[in-house]
C-alpha cells in the first residue's frame, strides 16, 4: 500500500508498482529475511533493513566494503560496524516502538527505482497514546559518505514531549545470534560528541587497526524551524547517545532528520576522520536532506537507464527481476578498484563478504555489459591481489599465481581449512585445497570482460600479467604421466563439489588448457601488435620463449576425459563408472526430487551432481563445441543435477535454451528471481544471493534474448522468447557502443544504438551495422 | 507451588508456606516489580531478581553498598555494576529463554527463611524441543564475596548439545528505561579470562575511579563429573562471555553451577582484585556450592532466630511481615561501619541508595533491638561523616554539624538543589535548603540506640561528639527575636513537606530544644561520671562552659507554638490560621479520600498534612507528654493526614494504639506490610520501601506489643493486641539481655531471657526482673 505522505515520491517516474517491494504486516519472525530484502547499499557501504528503534529479532549489520577483520575467527570477514540506524522516540518513557505498542497500521516499501526505504506506522502505546510515524531512509549514491533517516511523527491524540535518542551502536558483533560463532571485530577508539550537537563513534578493526568513523546529528523541525531542546550527550560504553526533547502538539507533525556520515581509514587518515565527518555532516545539513536525496535519485534514475530489464507479460516476475538487479547494481562500485562484490553483497554476513568464482562467472557478465566501469574495478581488484596469488601458489608448491577460493581484502586464502560444525565438532574443509578451477575462472573473467568491453589497455597491461601467471600456475599444476604420455590434474574438485576430490575433472583440465592456449595466443598477438607491452610483460613476469614451448607441450597433452566413441564428455576420470542414478521425479515447479537411491548411498558414489560441471564448461566456452555435442551432454547431465547450489538453475536455463530445450527455463527463472523475495532457500536472512542475481540476468539476456559473443568476437542476438512474454527490452554496453535491444514475442529483435561508435552485430543470423 | 527437585530444601525447618514468596505465572509487565520482590542481598551487595537469560523488560541491577558515583547526574548514587547473572543456554542457536519459548510450566519461589531464590520452568522452543530448567541462586551471607547460580537442565525430548554462555555484562546503565536520566557510572578497565576458565570484568566508577572486580566460572556436571567442552572466551566490548558446549541426553539432567565472586577497592587494592577474585572462585569451587549454601543457610537460620515476628491468626499477614523483615535485615551490615541502609535498600535505584532520616526514625529501632551490631555500624556511619556535616553547617552559615538531608558515601548533601521533571523542565528542590530536622533526628538516633543497647562506650565517645556538634548547630540555627524575647527557627520545613517552608515548625523547634537539653545533661553526666571522656570531648569539640550557658539560654527561650489555653500543639506558627479542611471520607480499607476542597486550593493553604508532624514528635518523645495531650493531638491531626508518604500509617498505628484508638492500626499494618507484595504504591519496581518495612516492625512491636522505653529508661511491655491474633512472639536485645516476648490475645505478656545478664522490665505496669 502506498501511503499518503510519500506517494508523490514513490510514484514519480513509475507507471506501475513493479518498482516497489512492499511489506504490509509485521511479524518479528520475518525480521531477518526482511532485513536482507530491505538492505540498502551505495557501493561503499551496505546497511540491512533493521528498524530504527530496534527489535528483539535482528541482525542490524552495517558493512563498509573492504573493511575486513579476522581476529580469533576462521577468516577475514566483513566486520559489522557501529550502526547509526538508532533513533528511539519515547513518550513519558514509553518507547514508540513496533514491538512495544499495538500496531494500528503498518507498511514498509522499498522503492527500487530510487533506492529509498519507506515506512509508515500508526502505533498505540499501553496508555492509549497513538502516534503516527512516516519515514524514509537512504544511503546516498551521489555522495556515498552521506546517509539519512527522515521521520515524520504525528501525535494523534496527545500533546507533550517526545523524548528522542540519537544513537550510534558500537556494541554490534558478527554472528550475533549464533553463540558459537559470535565475534566482535571492532574495538572502540572514541565515543564523543560530533560537534556542538550530535554523536561520534570511532572504532578500529582488531587485527589491523583500520579506523572507521561514524558521526551524525538528529534534528527535529516544526514548520521548518529546529525545535529540539535539552540535548544531553552520553557515552554508554560502546553506545553513543544524544538525548533531546521534541515538544509536540496533538495532530501536528514534527519532522526528524538524522544526518549521518561515515569515513574509514581507507579514504581518510585516522587523525582526520572526526573532522572530515563533522564537516560532511555540517555540509549535509546546510544542503538539506531533500537536495541530497534529489541527487541520489538522479543517480539511480541514470543507473536504471543502464540496467533495467523490462518485459511485457509478467509484471510480478519483472519486479522480482528488478529486485535482483537492484541489489546487484547497488553493490557494484564505480570508484573503488580495491573491492569486489561478496557472495551476499553487503546485505548479510554469510561467506564473510568474500569474492568467489561467482564474481567472474555469475556477476561479471552483468557488470561488463551494463556497468563496465564497475566491471573494470572488479578486474583491477584481482590484479592488485596478484602478488598474494603468487604467494599462494608458492605456498602450495606451484608456480605462477593461484587465486584463493575465497578472497577478502589482502588476497590470501580465506576459505578455512577447518570449520566448526553447529555441534561443535571440527570439520576439515577441503575446498581451498582442491577446488583449483577458480584460477582459470579469474583468467576467463579477464577474457570475458575484454571481449565485451574491448578494453585492450587493460588486457595488454594488467590483464596479460594476471593471465600469464595463471597459465604458469596451470603448467606447474599439471603432472606428466609418462606411461600415458599425457598431462593430468589429479586430486582436484570441479564445480560439482559433491565429488571431492577427483582426478582429471574435465572442467578443470579443459580450462587449464584453455588458459594456456589463450595466453600463448595473446602473447603472440602482443609480440606482433603491441611490442612495448610484450616487452614489459616478459620483463615483469620473467617469461621466456622456452617456458612458452613447455606450455605448448603441456596444453597439447592435457587429458580430457570423455566416453570413447561418443559425444559424451566425462565429468572426471571414472565418473561413468559410478552408480548411475537418474532423476526421474520432479515437483510441481519442475524442481528435481532427490532420488530414492540417495537414501542408501552417498551422492559422491553416484553420478548425481550438485550443480553443472560439464554443462558449465559448455556454457562458458560454447564457441568451442558443436551444437550436437552440447545437446547430448546437456541432456545427460541435466537428468543428474539436483541444483544443490543457487548457481545451478540459471546455467541450465541458458544452456537449455541454447540447445533447444525451453521446457524448464522459464520456471527456473521464476524460481531464481524469487529465491530471496519468497525465501525459497530459507537462508535469505544471511543475505541476498548475489551470484543467483547475476544468473537471473544471464538467463534473460543470454537465454531468452540469446545474447552471446561468438568465435569471431562479435555480439550475436538470437532470441528464444518464452511464450509468456510479448516483448523484452534491455540495454547493453558492447565495444564502445551503448545499445538497446528489444525483442518481441516472435523473436524478432531490434537493436538501437543509443550512444557510442557504430558496431557490427549478428541479429538472428544476419550481420547488421548499428 | 513447590517443585520436586528443591522441595526438601525449601521445606526443611518450615512448618508452613509463610516463608515463601511465590510467582506462578510469567507476565513480562510484572518483571520490574518482581525484580524488587525477588532481590537478594547479603549486606555487602544486592542483586535484583532478574532472569539469567535476560528479558525485554528488566532493570538488572547489582549494587555493592558504598560504591557511589555522581558523574554528570545530580547526585552521588549507587552505581549499577557489571551484572554476573547472565547464563544463556541454547539448543542449535535457539535460546532456552522465558520469552523465546512456549511456557509449559513456570514458578519462582523466594525462600525467605534461607534467602535462596528458586525457579523452575519447562519451556518448549519453536522446533518443539522441551527443556526443563530448575534453578536456584544465592548471595552468600557466610562469605559475602561468594555468589552462585545452580541450574538443573533436562532435555525432555531431545539429545544433542546445549550451548552455554557464561556472561558478565558491563553495559548496564542506571535508569535504563528512563531515556532522560540514563547514566553510566562505570567504565571498563578489564575484560578478560578469569583463569584457565571463566570470565573477569573490572570496571571503575567514573568520578573517583573506585575499581570493582567480578569473576566467575560456569561449570557443567553430569553424574558429578565436569562435562563442558569447547570453551571459548570472547570480550564483546563491555560484555565478557565464555562459550561452552554441554552434551545432553534425552531425559538426563545436567547440573550447571556458576561460581561468582566480587571484590571492590573498598576491601582490596585494585592491583590485587583479579588475583583475589580468582582465588576466591577457585576455593569456592573446591568447597562446592552445597557447602557454601549450607553455611549461608545457617547464617540465615541464626538471623531469623533474632528477627522473626510470629503471630497466630493471620498467616498471610505474617508472611508479608516476614517479607519486610527479610529485606530489611538482609541489607543491614554487621561488618562494614562505613555504609548505611538506603531508602530502597539494595533492591532498586530510587533515591540513589541514600541514607535519609528514615534511618534513625524508621529503621534504626529495628536494628537496635534486633541486630545491635548492625545498628552500631549505622551509628558509626554517621560518626565518620561528622566532618562532612561540620563542613555542611559552615557552608550554610551555621556552627556545629548539619547532617545532609540525603547522605551517600562522603557525607556531602546529596539532595539536589535542582532536579529535572519528566517533561524536561528544571525544578528547584528546596528540601536540602529547609528540611533541617534531620540533624536532630541523627541526634535522636544516638539517644534511641543507646537507651536500647546501653552502649555507653559509643555514647560517651563518638556519640557525644556528634551530639555536641548537632546541639551547637541548633544553637546557631535559632534566631533571637528581641521584641518577643524568644528564639525562633524560621524558613524551615518539618516532616510534613506539604508546608514548605514555614516559621517555627513545632517538631523542629521542639527537637532543637531537646537536642540542646539532652546534650547539656549528657555533658553534666560525663563531667561527673566519665571525666576522661568529658575532657576528651571538650578538647575535641572546643566546647567551653560559656557556650553551654548560651545553649541553656537558647533552649529555655525556644518558641513552641500551641493553641493558647488548650492541649493542641500547633504544627507551625500560623498553622491554625490556615483553611481547616478535614478528611471526612474513607475508602473500604479505611484509607482517607482526598477532600474535595483540595481541588480548588493547594494543600499548603490548608491544614491537610502529607504525614505526621506533631504526632511524630509525640511518638518519638512520648515520655515528655501527658496522655491526654497526646490523645487530643492525635485526634486532631489524624483527621487531617492524607498519608502521602509510606512512612505515615505506621506512626499513626503506633500512636493510635497508645492513645486508645485501635480502629485503624490493624488495617494500616496490613496495608504497610503488603505495600510491595501487592505493589500498592505502583512503584515497587523502584525497590522495596525500607522505612515502611521498619514501620511495619514498629507497628507490631511498639504498637500491638506495646514495647517502649519510659522516662526511667526501662523497657515497658504493655500489649494492645488486635482481636485477629491469638498470640504474638518476637525477640529483642535490650541492655545486655536477649529476650523473647510473647503475648496472648488477652494482652497477657510473658518475657523470657534467652541469653545475657538479668534485666528489670515493666510488664503491664508490673516491674519484673527477668
Amino acid at each position: 500500500m502506498i501511503r499518503d505522505r510519500f506517494s508523490e515520491n514513490i510514484k514519480k517516474d513509475m507507471s506501475t508498482e513493479e518498482w516497489l517491494i512492499c511489506q504490509d504486516t509485521y511479524d518479528p519472525q520475518e525480521n531477518l529475511k526482511n532485513e536482507s530484502l530491505f538492505a540498502l547499499s551505495n557501493g561503499y557501504l551496505g546497511i540491512r533493513g533493521s528498524f530504527e528503534e530496534g527489535t528483539r529479532v535482528t541482525l542490524p549489520y552495517l558493512y563498509v566494503n573492504g573493511v575486513f577483520d579476522k581476529s580469533e575467527t576462521f577468516m577475514r570477514e566483513l566486520a559489522a560496524l557501529p550502526n547509526w540506524l538508532g533513533v528511539r522516540l519515547y513518550v513519558e518513557k514509553e518507547l514508540i516502538g513496533i514491538e512495544n505498542c499495538e500496531i494500528l497500521e503498518f507498511s514498509r516499501v522499498l522503492d527500487m527505482k530510487h533506492a529509498v526505504l519507506y515506512k509508515q506506522y500508526v502505533l498505540k502505546d499501553k496508555k492509549g497514546r497513538v502516534t503516527k510515524v512516516e519515514g524514509r531512509r537512504f544511503v546516498s549514491r551521489h555522495n556515498v559518505h552521506r546517509m539519512a533517516i527522515e521521520l515524520f511523527v504525528t501525535p494523534v491524540n496527545y500533546d507533550g514531549i517526545i523524548e528522542a535518542e540519537n544513537i550510534i551502536d558500537g556494541t554490534i558483533v558478527n554472528f550475533y545470534d549464533a553463540p558459537r560463532f559470535k565475534v566482535k571485530h571492532m574495538y572502540l577508539t572514541a565515543n564523543e560528541t560530533l560537534g556542538e550537537h550530535g554523536v561520534y563513534i570511532e572504532s578500529a578493526t582488531r587485527d589491523r587497526h583500520l579506523h572507521v568513523g561514524t558521526g551524525c546529528v538528529l534534528e527535529a523541525y516544526k514548520d521548518g524551524r529546529p525545535v529540539m531542546r535539552n540535548r544531553m550527550f552520553h557515552a554508554f560504553g560502546e553506545q553513543a547517545v544524544e538525548f533531546g526533547d521534541v515538544p509536540v502538539t496533538e495532530g501536528e507533525t514534527v519532522r526528524l532528520v538524522k544526518y549521518v556520515s561515515m569515513y574509514t581509514e581507507r579514504e581518510c587518515p585516522a587523525y582526520a576522520l572526526h573532522t572530515t565527518i563533522k564537516e560532511e555532516v555540517d555540509h549535509f545539513m546546510e544542503d538539506g536532506l531533500e537536495t541530497e536525496l534529489r541527487f541520489h535519485e538522479n543517480v539511480y534514475d541514470a543507473m536504471w537507464e543502464e540496467a533495467d530489464v523490462c518485459f511485457e507479460g509478467d509484471p510480478e516476475l519483472n519486479r522480482a527481476v528488478r529486485f535482483n538487479i537492484f541489489h546487484l547494481m547497488s553493490t557494484g562500485n564505480e570508484t573503488d578498484d580495491r573491492v569486489s562484490v561478496g557472495a551476499k553483497l553487503l546485505t548479510g554476513e554469510e561467506y564473510g563478504g568474500h569474492a568467489f568464482w561467482d564474481i567472474e562467472l555469475f556477476m561479471l557478465p552483468f557488470f561488463s555489459y551494463v556497468f563496465p566501469k564497475m566491471a573494470q574495478n572488479m578486474e583491477n581488484y584481482r590484479y592488485y591481489l596478484l602478488d598474494a596469488a603468487r604467494e599462494n601458489a608458492k605456498k602450495n608448491g606451484y608456480k605462477g599465481a593461484q587465486y584463493p577460493w575465497e578472497s577478502a581484502d589482502d588476497g590470501t586464502e580465506q576459505c578455512p581449512d577447518w570449520t566448526i560444525e553447529p555441534d561443535g565438532t571440527c570439520y576439515r574443509c577441503y575446498v581451498a585445497m582442491y577446488e583449483h578451477h577458480v584460477t582459470a575462472d579469474v583468467a576467463y573473467g579477464i577474457y570475458d570482460y575484454v571481449r565485451i568491453t574491448k578494453d585492450l589497455d587493460f588486457l595488454y597491461g594488467r590483464g596479460a600479467e594476471v593471465l600469464t601467471e595463471t597459465a604458469r600456475f596451470w603448467a606447474s599444476r599439471c603432472e606428466y604421466v609418462a606411461e600415458k604420455d599425457r598431462y593430468e590434474i589429479n586430486q582436484v574438485t570441479g564445480p560439482d563439489e559433491w565429488h571431492e576430490p577427483v582426478n582429471n575433472n574435465l572442467y578443470t583440465n579443459y580450462f587449464a588448457r584453455w588458459n594456456l592456449r589463450y595466453v600463448m595466443s595473446l602473447i603472440r598477438t602482443m609480440k606482433e601488435e603491441r611490442p612495448d607491452d610484450y616487452e614489459a610483460l616478459m620483463k615483469k613476469t620473467g617469461l621466456k620463449e622456452e617456458e612458452l614451448e613447455f606450455w605448448n607441450t603441456v596444453q597439447s597433452k592435457i587429458y580430457l576425459p570423455r566416453k570413447e566413441g561418443t559425444n559424451l564428455l566425462e565429468q572426471f576420470e571414472g565418473y561413468f563408472q559410478l552408480k548411475d542414478v537418474v532423476i526421474d521425479q520432479y515437483d510441481e515447479n519442475d524442481w528435481p526430487i532427490r532420488p530414492e537411491a540417495l537414501k542408501t548411498c552417498k551422492a559422491r558414489e553416484t553420478q548425481i551432481l550438485k550443480q553443472p560441471d560439464v554443462v558449465l564448461l559448455l556454457h562458458l566456452l560454447g564457441e568451442e563445441f558443436e551444437p550436437e555435442l552440447m545437446k547430448e551432454n546437456y541432456d545427460y547431465y541435466e537428468k543428474r543435477t539436483l541444483h544443490g547450489s543457487s548457481l545451478s538453475p540459471s546455467i541450465y536455463s541458458v544452456m537449455g535454451l541454447k540447445v533447444g530445450d525451453d521446457s524448464k527455463a522459464y520456471r527456473y527463472l521464476k524460481r531464481a528471481a524469487l529465491i530471496d523475495l519468497l525465501n525459497l532457500q530459507k537462508n535469505t536472512r544471511e543475505g541476498i544471493h548475489a551470484a543467483n542475481a547475476g544468473g537471473v540476468w544471464q538467463t534473460i539476456v543470454f537465454g531468452f534474448a540469446g545474447v552471446s559473443i561468438g568465435k569471431d568476437g562479435i555480439l550475436n542476438v538470437k532470441p528464444n522468447m518464452p511464450k509468456e512474454w510479448s516483448s523484452l527490452t534491455f540495454r547493453l554496453h558492447y565495444d564502445n557502443a551503448w545499445l538497446e535491444i528489444r525483442t518481441d514475442g516472435n523473436n524478432q529483435a531490434e537493436v538501437r544504438r543509443l550512444d557510442g561508435a557504430p558496431v557490427g552485430i549478428w541479429i538472428n543470423g544476419e550481420k547488421k551495422e548499428i
